[in-house]
């Protein structure tokens, strides 16, 4: 059970920290779009703090039965944080009206952050992050990518992008651009 | 008061932020210096929320008044946030007893969070940030400068580092050891 506990609360966490990335940027772009990937992932977080509690109950015996309080006190912040999060993205898909001041106080710098879809005629489609160099040629970081249920957490250089994968980047605005329309087929070089 | 307002609501978001990933570090290392930090920054965070609405409510005529909800569900969700990390800290302040599938879910490759007090021996005194390179030649990013009462979040090029100093850095495990010691002037070259 501890093997599947660990990657459950690792994924708890980071799930709910991409979220909060997720919800500030939906705000910014006032983005339906992003903020529907919030409420998503706040369904998925619920069924992986349901399934945690099952294990860790399966296993509630023994000496580390006390230390089990320990896991609760995690996910229950990572929940606060996702709580957050989801706050924040309702604010844009119940189209509440913006004070200018939150607009400029989230703006930092030129990063934006940006969803895009990998389709077949991608020159992104079937390469690894490795090979893409997307963070050394265009200063993007990928947070994470989705792959029909499955997310994928700071993903490795051996990830490979496949068509219908959703790429979440971070990077300057102009990248973020310029990605979108690789991910599509309209442009052909990074 | 826009100007305000708007300083106000980033630093509000910037430090909550700071505070989580603090707070994670706390617990990952135990470190209950680190846990006293985010409850510091959280004192620092209610009296900014008190400020923000003083300066909120001073201009609540207008066109603009019924966006200022907007503002409040800004500053509601970072204080979730800070609550979360609150809550981490806590666990680390009172001693809990940790499950182990705590830290490995928390230890991020070898990434790890460092606190360190510029004395005026070390030769991080008296430079900027620019002049540090202390990204390029050590890998660290520093998260933000505690100045006094003052906190400096996403700290620039031109900033320069003053004796009392504490930076919040973020890196290798082994970069955070040697800026510790050199922070403290036992190491003379980065």
């Amino acid at each position: 059970m501890q093997e599947n506990v660990k990657e459950l609360v690792e994924e708890i966490k980071n799930m709910s920290e991409l979220m909060l990335d997720l919800a500030y940027s939906s705000v910014l772009f006032e983005s339906k779009d992003i903020a529907k990937e919030v409420k998503l992932l706040h369904q998925r977080l619920e069924e992986m703090e349901e399934k945690t509690y099952l294990h860790l109950f399966a296993a509630s015996r023994g000496k580390l039965a006390k230390r089990m309080i320990s896991v609760i006190d995690i996910v229950e912040s990572a929940k606060w944080v996702a709580f957050a999060a989801k706050n924040l993205s309702n604010m844009v898909l119940e189209g509440s009206a913006l004070h200018p001041v939150i607009k400029e106080a989230l703006k930092d710098s030129d990063e934006s952050i940006t969803k895009a879809i990998i389709t077949r005629s991608s020159i992104l489609c079937n390469k690894t992050i490795g090979e893409l160099r997307l963070r050394t040629e265009m200063g993007l970081n990928i947070l994470a990518i989705r792959r029909g249920e499955r997310w994928i957490f700071d993903p490795k250089k051996q990830t490979d992008m496949k068509e219908g994968d959703i790429m979440i980047c971070v990077g300057p605005s102009y990248s973020c651009e310029k990605l979108r329309k690789i991910a599509i087929g309209k442009v052909k070089s990074i």
